[in-house]
C-alpha cells in the first residue's frame, strides 16, 4: 500500500425508476437551469426522455437540449455545447446517456466555466473548475459515472485525449439497471470489455500494491464475467444487468488503484488510436488490444499473470488465463483481431505512431516506443 | 442488487507522516477554530499532539483541547464535551485516535449544533446537522473514519447505543499506518475481530444480494486475516499495518452492504449489552459472540455458511468455516468464550434482557427475542 488521496463524493442512486427523481436531486442541489445532453433518439422513442423532462418540470428545473452526441463523441460537438452552456446560462450539465454522453457532458462543463478552448484541457492544462454534473447512465461501462476522467476525440488532428479532474466527479448519478436492458449485444459484450480492461491495467502493471486490491479486482472480473454470460443469454435478466452496472462503477471509481504505485493504462493508451482512427466501438477495439498486450507483456511480471490464471478462470500458468480470457472475448462475440473490424495490417505503424504520441503524453513513452506499440499490435494480426 | 443510495464523500488521505497536513486540510475547508479531542495522554509521550499542534498552527488554525476518551466512549463525557464546544465557539471537531475519540467527536459535533441533549439523537431522534468532523485515526477497527455512524454508552442506564447520520461522515480522515505501530498486540487481535464482524453480518444476514458483495466481503476477510498474521509476529510491519487499515476501512464504509437487502447486526446487538454492561473491548466481545451466534444460526443459511467456509478457508461445510474462524480468533489470542473475560454464565439472562431492549430499536425483536438471546450466549459459556 503505498500513499494515497481517495476522495470520492458523487452520489450513486441505483434501483428501478430512480431516473423518475433526477428533478428532486437537482432542485436539492441549488440548480434551476440546465444543459439537457443525450445522444440519439432513442431515448425519445423509449419514452426516457418524457420521464426526465416531467420529473425536471416537477421540480421546476428548466432546461435546454443538447441532443447529437456521438459514440467516440468529438471535439466540434463539444465545442458547440460549450457556445450553447455559456449562451443559455445553465447551471449545471444533465448527461443522459452512455460513457460518450457522460464524457462529453463533463468536457462541456469544463468548457462553460473557461476562458479558452476547452480542446486545452485535454492537452495538459489544469482544470480550473466545471459546472457541477449530474448524470443518468443508459449503458453501463466507461465508470465515467462515478469518476473524474472524460475522453474526447479531436477529429482534425485523430487524437483521443482525456481529462482527469476532481471538478467533473458527478454530483450525482443516476444507475438503474432497467435503462441497460435494451443495450444492444455487441455493446452489452463490449461494456463487459471495457470494466474488465479498467481494473487489469492496475493489476498487471503496478510496480507495488497489496492482495487486497488484487482480491477487489479478481472479484469484479468474475462478477463481470458470471453475469454478461447472463446477460448475453437472457438480455433482460434484471439482477444480471443490475450487477453487472454496478461492477463496472467499481471497476473505475479508484479503489481497485488506492495504494498502488507506478501504474499505467498502456491497453487504453493503444486503443484511443484504434477508435480515433477507426471510430470503433471502445471496448471492442480493448477487446482487440488486451490479449496481444498481455502476450507481449506477462514476461515481465509473471507472478502477477499466474495469478490472475489461478483465481480469475482457476488455471495455472500465464498463457493459460490470457487464453482463457481471449477465448471467453470471442465467445461473447467480441472481436480479438485487428482483421475482424477490417483494420488492414499495413496500417499498423500509422496507428503506432497515433498511440506513441499518447504514451508520451502519459508518461510510458520510454516503454512504449513507436516500434514497440507495432510489435505489441503485430501479435493482433 | 436491491434498490440503493451510496455517498461517501470523506476524504481519505492515506500515508506516512500526512497527519502533518491537518492543518492544511482545516484551512482548505474554511475552518478556524476546533474542539481538538483525544483520548488518553501517549498521544502527548509519542510526539502525535505536537506534530498536529505544529500543523494546526502553521496554518493559523486555533484549537481547544479536550482528551480523556475513555474506550466505549460515555455519555457523561460527551455532554461535557458538547459544553464545552458550545461555548467555545468551534467551527468543527477534529478527532485523534481510534474509534472511540472518532464516535464521540461526531457526537459532540452533533450535539453542538443541537439545542437539546445529545442523548436524544442515540434514542431516535433524527440528527439535523452537525459541525463538520475532521480525524486522524491511529487504530485500524471501527471504520469509523469514512462512516456516518456514532456509538456512545449512556453509563447511567447502561444502553450501549448509536447514532447514524450523513452529517457525521468525516469531511477529511488522515490514515497514517505508521500511527498504528505502537497499537498493543490485545488490541490489534481485536481491531482484526471487528473487521471481521462489520462485514459478516450483512454477508449471513442478507436476504437477497450478490455475488459481487460476496467477494468484497471474503476479499476483506482473507486480507484481514492474512494481515493480521503477520501483524502478530511482527508489529512494526508497515506494509501489514497499511493493507490491515485500509481493509478494515473499507469493511464498514457502505461497499460491501450496498445492494443487499433486509439485513441485520445481530452479533452488534448482543455485543453492545456486553461492552456496556462489563466495558470490555468491543472486538473481545465480538470474538465470544460472533462464533456462538453462528453455531445457533447457520440452518437458517446454510448455503451462506457452506460459501464462507468454501472462500474464506478452503474447507468444506459450514461446521468446519465457523471452527476455522473460532480457531482463528483463539491463535491470535481474542477470548471466545464468557468465562475467558471474567462473565459469569448466571448474568446471561440479565445481558439478554439489555440485549432485547436493543433489538428491539434496531428493528429485529421479533426474531431475537430475550430468551434466544439467551440461548445463544448460553453457546459461548
Amino acid at each position: 500500500m503505498f500513499d494515497f488521496v481517495f476522495h470520492n463524493p458523487t452520489k450513486i442512486v441505483f434501483g428501478r425508476r430512480q431516473e423518475e427523481t433526477i428533478g428532486e436531486e437537482l432542485k436539492n442541489a441549488g440548480m434551476r437551469r440546465v444543459l439537457f445532453i443525450y445522444g440519439r433518439n432513442s431515448i425519445k422513442r423509449s419514452g426516457l426522455f418524457d420521464r426526465i423532462t416531467a420529473s425536471l418540470d416537477r421540480s421546476g428545473i428548466s432546461y435546454v437540449e443538447y441532443g447529437g452526441v456521438v459514440s467516440n463523441p468529438v471535439l466540434s460537438h463539444t465545442r458547440q455545447g460549450v457556445e450553447l452552456a455559456r449562451r443559455e446560462g445553465v447551471e449545471a450539465v444533465l448527461a443522459v446517456g452512455g460513457g460518450s454522453v457522460l464524457d462529453e457532458g463533463k468536457a462541456i462543463a469544463v468548457g462553460a466555466l473557461a476562458d479558452d478552448d476547452v480542446w486545452n484541457y485535454f492537452t495538459g492544462k489544469e482544470v480550473a473548475g466545471a459546472l457541477p454534473v449530474f448524470t443518468v447512465l443508459t449503458l453501463a461501462a466507461t465508470g465515467s459515472e462515478m469518476n473524474g476522467n472524460a475522453v474526447v476525440t479531436n477529429e482534425e488532428t485523430r487524437q483521443k485525449y482525456n481529462i482527469g479532474s476532481p471538478h467533473v466527479y458527478p454530483r450525482v448519478s443516476i444507475l438503474n439497471p432497467e435503462l441497460t436492458i435494451s443495450v444492444p449485444r455487441d455493446y452489452s459484450a463490449y461494456g463487459a470489455v471495457d470494466a474488465i480492461a479498467h481494473v487489469i491495467e492496475g493489476y498487471f502493471t503496478r510496480q507495488a500494491g497489496s492482495h487486497l486490491q488484487d482480491r477487489l479486482v479478481e472479484g469484479i472480473i468474475k462478477t463481470v464475467i458470471e453475469t454478461s454470460n447472463v446477460i448475453m443469454r437472457e438480455p433482460d435478466n434484471y439482477p444480471a444487468r443490475a450487477e453487472f452496472m454496478w461492477a463496472a462503477t467499481l471497476a473505475l471509481n479508484g479503489l481497485t488503484t488506492a495504494g498502488l504505485r507506478e501504474y499505467s493504462f498502456p491497453n487504453h493508451m493503444i486503443e484511443h488510436s484504434l477508435s480515433a482512427i477507426y471510430n470503433i466501438a471502445h471496448g471492442a477495439g480493448l477487446a482487440i488490444v488486451m490479449p496481444a498486450w498481455m502476450k507481449w507483456y506477462s514476461a515481465r511480471a509473471p507472478e502477477r499473470f499466474a495469478r490472475f490464471a489461478r483465481e480469475v478462470f482457476g488455471r495455472e500458468g500465464a498463457a493459460a488465463g490470457i487464453s482463457a480470457l481471449e477465448e471467453w472475448f470471442a465467445a461473447i462475440d467480441a472481436p480479438v483481431r485487428l482483421g475482424e473490424v477490417n483494420i488492414p495490417a499495413g496500417d499498423i505503424d500509422m496507428i503506432a505512431a497515433n498511440a506513441a504520441a499518447l504514451a508520451s503524453k502519459w508518461g510510458i513513452g520510454d516503454l512504449y516506443r513507436r516500434e514497440v506499440i507495432a510489435e505489441i499490435l503485430q501479435l493482433a494480426v
